[in-house]
């Protein structure tokens, strides 16, 4: 399943449930988005090659005049990430500290009852910003640290059975807001399971030749674990606890692509994209800080960790006709290139759907 | 009253009103953004100069290293544009062709009563859009321009009175979003009273000198009917019924800044900002296109249609100044040029209310 998160279905279902309060979905959807999208080249795969895409990148290139004023395809793209919003009363609020921190699909609640030491169950309004029932953690833990401890035993063994698969050992704070301090941190392969908000930096690489612009794309490795072989713009990361984006950049951009501090302090933060995506018992809520990095002419990525096979300079038109084609971008990085397209004038206001499509760059709660 | 775009005060109050359907208002406020707004530079003005202006820039410039860490003082200009929220349900909708196209004031609708052969006012629900009470026209009226000719019978004589005042002769297509067709056309005067979706091009036009960017800043003609000698981008115009964004713009460029169709066409379009504004009986609901054009470093702007007095380069950190200290800034500009700012990575995701102030330039429905 290269693009599903979420590897368990839920056993349990909830036949009565309210709306989770706070949360609302915009759609961006252009009706006739999800019907045209199975016309376009099959959605998933990861055994594709480089020709494969620069193939057809420069076949729709040659067959339209403007390759971007039909934004159908992008639409589709956009709904790839927001999927689930009819699910959103099987979740139920995880609040912590009089704070809605995240969002629990009331069949995973289930695993959570068992440790009833470390999570409680309370009813109806008893916290302000709570209408409807909610899950928190037992008051005698006061302390971030004391919490993140409990909790940690607790994805421990969720994570041996199978329950939470893909532990990486890897903390992400958990928070209302990106601004708010965290009120604990939690394993990152847990953070899905708890509806957690979830940050990351994302960084367009491009280069500017006689006055046409190029991307640089990187194809995953096919040993990552996370949708391996597929495409990527050029340095992307989730924000870990206890450090700032532009940090995380400068170090992501080392690590992914080669790029010295020197290069790298010159990516500029552009603004965020952001969704809500709703996959079996994960909830996904995700704002991606994105930057753009203007690379000389000559230079050439090169990854140090192993988590990129390789890289290719392509013509930004074209990779605008990947992303519309085909569904060889990881899903989210897509959301990323389509605002580099809008910022820099490769979607125009005159294509129908134009606003519905910047609009759906930021159907999650970006905050 | 410098600020005001309504100048009737409503003289009829409903004790008992309804939300208006599909309308939301997404507040982006910093709880502290209006309380702090009283310490800056008195806000109205259009009687300070160019080295009033320079002189705001400078100094802060020079005060702090990083002036655009504290957003507050953004987010109350944000909150310029959005005002009025609290009384959203003093207005009801207004429906052609079974589409919601504005709002208008259950006060303003007194005026419109007298004409019961042109305005119907129906009732709960008998279109499927609209819960609640709505204003509509008389189905006689079934061909757009039918429509038009007799709703501007009732603009004429609204005019004449001073109920609507300035009158422009100029129309606006009404339509529930920037793609629907038009369902008529109205006078640009009157669309606030009628709460009508309004879309706009808005310009910022930049040099870079050794890396350094400045943006051509226009001080308003005197004479201009609306906010006379404030601040604006180099260029920016309403979008008159029938004719696409880009070629009003390249007009628009000629007219205000004697910018030629070559150089204008390298304008990039690179999204759009929104706002909803109530003041009184009037009801904006504002969409603005922005471009960026970055200009040869030798170019200088003259105006050619009077409505500019004067223009000023003006390095972006200053004009950054500006607009936090001052509302020398016409409020929309002010929205347009902070998008400038997050786009161009003047402000930066580590700066406290980052993702408040970005969601804030989208406030209004972007449809």
């Amino acid at each position: 399943m290269a693009y599903g998160f979420c590897s368990l279905r839920p056993t349990l279902t909830s036949l009565f449930s309210s709306l989770a309060p706070t949360l609302h979905w915009r759609s961006s959807s252009l009706p006739i988005s999800r019907a045209l999208s199975a016309s376009t080249v099959p959605m998933s795969s990861s055994s594709f090659t480089w020709d494969d895409v620069l193939q057809i990148g420069r076949k729709e290139s040659a067959s339209t005049q403007n390759p971007s004023s039909d934004l159908t395809e992008f639409l589709a793209k956009i709904d790839r990430c927001n999927r689930g919003s009819e699910k959103l009363a099987e979740f139920i609020p995880f609040v912590v500290d009089e704070q809605i921190v995240g969002y629990i699909h009331k069949g995973f609640t289930e695993y959570l009852r068992e440790f009833h030491d470390i999570f409680t169950f309370s009813k109806n309004g008893s916290v302000s910003v709570v209408g409807g029932d909610y899950v928190t953690l037992n008051l005698m833990f006061e302390k971030p640290e004391d919490r993140t401890r409990a909790v940690a035993g607790v994805i421990k063994i969720l994570g041996d059975k199978g329950i939470i698969p893909g532990i990486r050992n890897e903390l992400c704070p958990v928070k209302p807001s990106f601004h708010a301090p965290a009120v604990f941190s939690l394993e990152r392969a847990a953070a899905p399971y708890f509806g957690l908000k979830g940050y990351g930096v994302h960084m367009n690489g491009y280069v500017e030749r006689d006055g046409q612009k190029f991307l640089w794309i990187g194809k995953r490795s096919l040993t990552k674990s996370t949708y391996p072989g597929m495409l990527d713009h050029l340095v992307a990361g989730g924000l870990p606890h206890g450090i700032s984006g532009g940090d995380n950049l400068v170090k992501e951009c080392e690590e992914e692509a080669g790029i010295s501090k020197v290069i790298a302090d010159r990516a500029i933060p552009v603004g965020a994209v952001s969704y809500m995506d709703i996959d079996q018992y994960c909830f996904k809520r995700d704002v991606l800080f994105c930057y753009d990095l203007k690379l000389p002419e000559d230079f050439v990525p090169v990854n140090q960790d192993g988590e990129v096979e390789s890289f290719k300079l392509i013509p930004v038109a074209q990779v605008a006709n990947v992303i519309r084609e085909t569904s060889f971008f990881k899903a989210n990085c897509s959301l990323v290139i389509i605002d580099f397209l809008f910022r820099h004038g490769f979607i125009r206001p005159e294509s129908s759907g134009y606003l519905d499509l910047y609009r759906g760059l930021r159907n999650g709660n970006c905050s």
